[in-house]
């Protein structure tokens, strides 16, 4: 394929603190960066998003790509698609293979099931809601296999520990307790030079939009 | 590889509307069914199920299964492993390929994101809960996928349509409304002989269980 990777993003969002460097093209941005593959970021628009583009992603969602042939939403699937791409986020023995597809489906099924409808409840003032018992609960499983070990599958950095890290820095945020090895994963994780790439330029993305958004009234 | 594939579940849980053919083994049994492939299935004890088998099973779960030397958990990757083994389960053409692989982690990350947490606020007495117009909108952005097409990916039964029936049917069962397509989907899907045999054997496997473990006083 020659045509150049494609990760589409909204043009803008409201800057807050679960917003910008935490919209999940960041997580295909910052696979790519990990494998070297070239890519540009095109948008649809933040107005309207809930059905202007339903033919591209049928939840009115962001992000999606276009690798070639192949046009595909849900960041966790175009996250397997990349790792295909390269061995650096996912290795090619069966084993190896295996074990970082079990950990990308644990942080999107096990632990992000859990953090982002007990964020969406505790965003909106239901602070006291019936989901905190599980998610400390799953904090804490993640908390003991952190406290083991350095990446969670085959010995390396994969891509599951890309989308891991940006499932549980959301939980952490606002969670209580401390999480000492989890703490210690994450900070290691978002110190790699492709997440600070990536992160730094989805800030820059929507920065940039405040300017041609925010027309003087 | 020789060796027969081992599905790993709970040797019982309480019968109810939620638990008995809907333990995910179902899935996993599901999908060996629709390819042909042999499996016995093993069993960890519900009695204690929290921590007996969390070298296994990270968060205290089934299933998780036993493939030669590969050993992995959570339901979606099982599948996702499975399907690698048959091109029944998913198309090899890397377009085909894709759209199967955007909507398995759909199921898990979109819509088994809401219905289970909503489940479980609901079953928990809390049936006024925040995520009540979340899964409302969701059903309904499915019910309008579901209208326009018979199968999810490829033009034909894959994975992902096994995995989004058995993630649907948990919502529809309790969600109000009317949703003909979705509706209409469940119950084609459903009707497949693969899936007959293996919920019948989920349940056949609990029943089983009932006789030895309550013994008279």
């Amino acid at each position: 394929m020659t045509e150049k990777l494609i990760i589409w993003t909204l043009d803008w969002v409201p800057a807050g603190a679960a917003t910008r460097g935490f919209v999940r093209d960041l997580r295909l941005r910052w696979a790519a960066e990990e494998i070297g593959l070239p890519y540009e970021v095109r948008t649809v628009p933040f107005d309207g998003r809930e059905t202007n583009h339903l033919d591209r992603q049928p939840f009115g969602q962001v992000p999606y790509l276009t690798d070639g042939d192949v046009s595909m939403f849900e960041s966790g699937a175009g996250l397997l698609h990349l790792a295909r791409r390269s061995e650096i986020l996912m290795p090619r023995d069966t084993v190896g293979e295996a074990e970082t597809l079990q950990w990308v489906i644990a942080a999107l099924n096990s632990l992000e099931m859990v953090i982002v409808p007990w964020w969406f409840l505790t965003i909106t003032g239901q602070t006291d809601n019936g989901l905190n018992g599980w998610l400390t609960q799953r904090l804490a499983h993640m908390e003991r296999v952190l406290g083991e070990r350095q990446w969670l599958a085959a010995n390396r950095f994969t891509v599951a520990d890309l989308l891991m890290t940006d499932v549980l820095r959301v939980g952490l945020v606002r969670a209580y307790g401390e999480r000492p090895a989890t703490e210690a994963y994450i900070k290691r994780i978002t110190d790699r030079p492709a997440f600070r790439k990536a992160h730094a330029d989805q800030m820059a993305h929507f920065e940039a939009a405040d300017k041609t958004r925010r027309k003087p009234s």
